[in-house]
């Protein structure tokens, strides 16, 4: 049903996010040739090993030119180097398109470092994230009945969008359509806002004089709530200076709501808490019966 | 090898800890009779149905006497009125122990209402909770390789101590030993806090315009980190009133931490963020890898 062709795509950064996307493009015969553009040549020699990559180029000068989509899959504090260095090579029809966590700062990088060939980029956002990072966990079906969230921008030509929109919807990922700032307030409150929640709880675990004790005795319940605590530091560092904005405004709301259920502990109020506790258990309830569907 | 047998079970609330108890220690051939006591006569019924329970008593005064071990598994706001009730009707040997999240509570309890038969409470805690609830949920299984801790009382005797740890062995679990107080502090920083921090995020959402928009976003990072959000409201309300003081004290060393790491996105310090980040999730990485032993 679906005859998109990526005749060269050129991904920059083959780690999980890229790698799954050149996978499963390949294992969907909608790629021809696949080129890895990255800062370790180990890993780039790795993903050739493994056949994610057909060639790895040592420079932007080797990889764009006649490319049909560029796909910026490193931590999103490159982007705006990136897309500097992609600049002088874009011609003919070649699209830039990104699979950043945040993408208020994309848009503003593409303005900035590609002015008059902006009209090339299409913000993205594939949300599927895991814990695991590189190449080698890298998989065909990361995408599959997973949600992309496009966010376009009025100078895009809508061909172009819909070319970007294709491309993953072969992988067989759900493709959505928002503004960045939306995206940016949505995932700065469930996904951001969680794992620097998450990070929190280990920091301060470590802290303290019985953390071993701590960590000896954490269940079924702290493994959950915990393990997006092993995501990849570089990565969620570079997401919370992009999203500061959001992610801040959440954070502060977050305080809020936090700081009233600690009232009603103080109180010991039990009708208050069991009030609060009951209405989020049956959201978060409907929540996962919705995600069956 | 575990020769341990309880003549007559009594159990007290027989939901998803209580009814797995009954089943572990019937599928190990390790309890006689098994009693079912509790608010719900709907529930009774099921759990005589289901076989967990062999007879539905519908008072203390039918349970209790002649019991070997009498199992609090009720939320814990229910120990201190449990207690009372029992109390008129100890004798012999019987001993009761309990299964709460929180100890100080219920060892200030029993000093209160059973005053000089204090001697016969063991006080206990399996670590196996679970989002699930209800006698329907219970199974045999449910402790096999999972901890429980005992917090033995200067007015135990070592034989009745001995006598609970080998109840809990016979279900597959592995028994620990500690005060009260460290117990509470620990299950505060690794259980209670957290289930209190992932219901805060959904109650979040909910309390914002576009929860609709970001529920339909969240994905596997959300999914895992609000797991325990779906937990029992009634049982999460008892020890957050339970265990006010220890989950206060954790509560705001988080808060701390929190805030410190709300510093440093509000400063855009990726060095300082990304040293956080390493830290923690290296320690998650390992106690994961711990726990696979």
């Amino acid at each position: 049903m679906n005859t998109m062709r990526v005749n060269r795509l050129v991904i920059c950064g083959v780690g999980l996010i890229g790698g799954s996307l050149a996978r499963a493009l390949k294992a969907a015969g909608a790629v021809g040739e696949v080129v890895g553009v990255g800062r370790s040549e180990a890993s780039l020699a790795r993903a050739r090993e493994l056949g994610v990559i057909d060639r790895a180029a040592t420079s932007m000068a080797q990889a764009v030119p006649g490319a049909d989509i560029v796909v910026l899959a490193a931590p999103v504090a490159q982007t705006p180097a990136l897309l500097a260095a992609i600049r002088p090579h874009l011609g003919g029809g070649t699209l830039v398109t990104d699979a950043g966590s945040t993408k208020s700062d994309a848009v503003a990088a593409a303005r900035a470092a590609l002015d008059d060939e902006a009209w090339r980029f299409v913000p993205g956002h594939p949300i599927a994230g895991a814990e695991l990072s590189g190449v080698d966990a890298a998989k065909a079906d990361l995408y599959r009945d997973r949600r992309v969230v496009l966010c376009p921008q009025a100078v895009n030509r809508a061909q172009d969008v819909a070319r970007v929109r294709a491309m993953w919807e072969a992988t067989g990922a759900l493709v959505s359509e928002m503004s960045e700032t939306q995206h940016d307030r949505v995932f700065a409150s469930v996904s951001h806002l969680p794992h620097v929640l998450s990070y929190a709880l280990i920091a301060q675990i470590l802290e303290a004089p019985d953390a071993a004790l701590k960590f000896g005795f954490a269940g079924g319940g702290f493994r959950d709530f915990t393990r997006i605590a092993a995501s990849n530091p570089e990565m969620w560092r570079d997401i919370c200076v992009a999203n500061r904005d959001a992610l801040l405004a959440e954070l502060d709301g977050y305080l809020a709501t936090l700081g009233a259920l600690r009232q009603l502990i103080d109180a010991g109020d039990g009708a208050g808490l069991e009030a609060v506790f009951a209405r989020t258990s049956q959201a978060r309830t409907d929540w996962a019966k919705q995600q069956e569907k």
